[in-house]
Formats: C-alpha cells, sequence, structure tokens
C-alpha cells in the first residue's frame, strides 16, 4: 500500500500507466478538465449547477499546474497515468505527459474511486477490481443543467451487486458528497437510456452475476463528455479511469 | 405566515423595507453580490474555495436577473427590500430597486437566516428577532483563501445562547451546509480577532445574559466585504440582513 506521494511519483516515472482503481487507498482521486481561461467562467458555472457529476475539489489559477489545495507540489502535466488532449471537440492525442500554456485553468473534480475502499471494507463487491479492467462508464438521457455554452447529458458509472448489497452501497456513499455521493439510479438501465450494458461508452464492460442488478452513479467524466461537446480550441483530460490521485483524505470536502 | 412568493410581492410594492429574517419561514434566504463579468470568474473561484461563508446557491446567466433554479418569476433588481451599490470600492448608494447592465453577472449564496426556523423551532433562543434588530455580525481575522484578485478576512454573524444551548445549535445546524452548516467558534471573541461585542461592523448590537457565551457562524456579508476590498468598477449587494427570499426549501441543497 502506498501513499499519494508515492503514487504520484510512480506515475511521473513511467512505473504506473494504468487505470488508478484501488492505488493509494483512502485517500480522494480527481477527474481533470483543463480549459483556456476564456472558457473557465462558463465551465465553473456548469459544475456548481450540475454537484452531482461535478463535484469541484479545487480550482487552479490560470497558468498554474500546482495543485496548492489538494496536492501541494503535484505537477498536473507529469502526475496522471494517462491524459486525453482534445483540439475543437476531437481527440487528438492520449499521451502520458502533456504541455501547459499561460491561459489554462486546470479543474480538479472529485471520483467514484474514492468511495471504492469504504465499500471493499463494507464487503461490497466492486466488479471491475474483481476483474482488474476499468470501470464500465455510460451516456444517459439525463440532462445536465445548462451553462453558457456547456450542456448535454450525464455519464454514469456502474457496479454490479445485489439489491440488498446496492441499499447497503447507497448509505455508505450517501456521506462521499464530494464524490458523486450516493446511487442516481438501481436496476433499470434503459430508465437512463442506457441500451446495452456490455457496451460502455468509456472503461470495460464487467460481469454481472445472477441475482445481481446494475447501480450506477454519477461519474466525473461528465464534464469532460460535456466540454468536448462544445468544441472549445483546447481541452486537456485525464483519460477515462486514469485519475489524479489527490492528499485529501477520502471523506474530507476540501476547505469545507 | 407568508410564502416566499408573497414576501417578496410586497417587497416589490414596496410594503416591507426592513431586515427579512423570520420572513417565510422554512425557505432559504440568499445573500446577492453583483459583479461585472470581467469579475466573475475570478470571484466564483473564491466562493468555491472558500464554500463555509460563500455557500453558492445559484450563479445566474450574464446580464440576467431571473434566479430560474431558486425562484422562477422573481426579479432581482427589485426583490429585495434593500440593496448597497458600490463604485471602486466605494458605498455610493443604499436604494430600495437598481438599475441592471447586460454584462452583470449575479450570485446568490447561502444565508444563516435559513436555520433560524430550525433554531426556534428547538426552543433555542435567536436574540435579534426577540429583540427585533439586525443580526450583529463582525468582520474577524480569520483569512479566507484567496483566488485571483479576491481576498480577505471571514465575517461571523454572532447569536448568543448557553454553552449547552449551542452544543444543540451546532447539531442542528450543521446539517444546513448551503447555510454556513455549523458554528465556526463558541465562546471567546478575541480568537476571532473580535474587540468589542457591542460594536458590530453589520448590524446590530444584542444583549448577552448571564451564562451566555458568542456563537459565531460564517456570514454571506463575507463575499460582498471582500469584493469591495477589491475595488470592482461596480458591485450591487443586498443591505446586511435584507436578504434574498427564495423558493428553496430551507433544508435543500440546489441541484444537489
Amino acid at each position: 500500500m502506498s501513499g499519494p506521494a508515492e503514487v504520484r511519483a510512480a506515475i511521473r516515472a513511467g512505473e504506473l500507466d494504468g487505470p488508478t482503481a484501488a492505488l493509494a487507498p483512502g485517500f480522494s482521486q480527481a477527474n481533470l478538465v483543463v480549459l483556456p481561461e476564456a472558457d473557465a467562467f462558463d465551465f465553473l458555472r456548469f459544475c456548481v449547477a450540475n454537484p452531482r457529476p461535478c463535484p469541484i475539489l479545487e480550482v487552479l489559477e490560470p497558468g498554474s499546474v500546482e495543485p496548492v489545495v489538494t496536492a501541494p507540489g503535484a505537477d498536473l502535466r507529469t502526475d496522471l497515468p494517462r491524459y486525453r488532449v482534445y483540439e475543437h471537440g476531437e481527440l487528438v492525442d492520449e499521451p502520458a505527459q502533456v504541455a501547459w500554456r499561460d491561459d489554462l485553468v486546470a479543474f480538479l473534480i472529485g471520483c467514484s474511486f474514492t468511495f471504492e475502499r469504504a465499500l471493499l471494507a463494507a464487503g461490497l463487491p466492486v466488479r471491475h477490481l474483481q476483474q482488474d479492467v476499468n470501470v464500465p462508464m455510460y451516456r444517459t438521457t439525463l440532462a445536465c443543467r445548462p451553462a453558457g455554452r456547456f450542456s448535454g447529458p450525464m455519464v454514469v458509472s456502474m457496479r454490479p451487486m445485489t439489491r440488498t448489497q446496492a441499499v447497503h452501497a447507497a448509505r455508505i456513499t450517501a456521506r462521499f458528497t464530494s464524490a458523486h455521493g450516493a446511487p442516481l439510479h438501481v436496476g433499470d438501465p434503459s430508465a437512463l437510456g442506457i441500451a446495452a450494458l456490455d457496451a460502455p461508452d468509456y472503461g470495460d464492460p464487467v460481469e454481472i452475476h445472477p441475482g445481481e442488478v446494475p447501480v450506477f452513479w454519477a461519474c466525473g467524466v461528465t464534464p469532460q463528455a460535456v466540454a468536448a461537446a462544445s468544441r472549445p480550441e483546447l481541452m486537456i483530460t485525464h483519460a477515462p479511469g486514469h485519475m489524479f490521485v489527490t492528499d485529501l483524505d477520502e471523506g474530507d470536502r476540501p476547505n469545507g
């Protein structure tokens, strides 16, 4: 078991390059969205208006790469295992490190990996960890509240479990308000407009055992999907599942 | 007992012009800060970084005066009993209505009046209501986390009660996370840098009875005090204690 600084150092050195689920257990993980300052106010308003998919952990000063609140000393250009670079909404690269500009603003947004330690500690299944794959994520027909140029559907992550386990998981995750909180939905993918559980829009499919139902949580891929749809000149994000590991305790609200 | 729409209509008609404490019990009240769009991103970052004094209820689209999330149909130019207008950080007017511009962005921020119904229902004293005066508010030496051009000290509101009552009040107000939550401090004004309880920086002094101690909560006057210190070209706020009454249930987090 390594702490967050050790995990980030290993990532920076190229020794870790996969999804970050189960790394640095007990610490908050974060989604990354980086946008030019011209888009930053509308995007921050979008996050504030949609706190379930977009719980804000930290907004950096324009041009800054060091998250002084959630991980002092870290460098957002190198400390995530995989990035996605979009130009005018098109994915153009998936590098292991990224360049920066003075007008770029980085947003760190809570991630459901943060509550998986608590699920495991309660004896609940986390199937993508059992299968050693990335968590499955799906675009839904649930509309986010728009803000300025940003609007679009919510993305959810899914973990299968029994209905009894789902109730237990809801109680546990409800207190993780900076990591998407309680499930949005239990049981019926079609209620969210999801056609095929075995074909996630992001990440990998997982097995659903007899007696289990899919349990869906709001997902921090939402803001990057919404931002990409608005075709900003430049956007940098983490690759889905390849998160930024912060120094923040899993139960903390930053600045709270 | 009137609902929020009736209270706003009476204010708009000039029939109510004092502090709004105890009006529309059960509904959330809000602090107002209005700034030019050029200052809005830094100010929103300031609020996000300081959620105790600055819990955001709604950020309106630039130029808009209707809070479509928290009070559809309301008009922020007329529906507060008293405003303050600042130019370059100087208070220039305290009108009952204000003009608007296309580049103005309105921020609605949670207010501790929201939890006073729950304090009264629990048999706890709310002294400014007993004395029919405005709540006392004080600048402290607690620094907010800076963001861009915005930085400065936290402002607190104060309600005297016994230490036993203070514990009870802490338990009740902790769940009002969009209305400043639990107290910041109980008992020692000098710990916050407050020299004289009988000379508040905003509002009115209240009596402290034998056996009572001052109980301090983060206050939504903080953002207007901080914004004024940065001397924006124009800023419009509510007059302290003269809040915007929303349609939001007292216990709700908007968009939550």
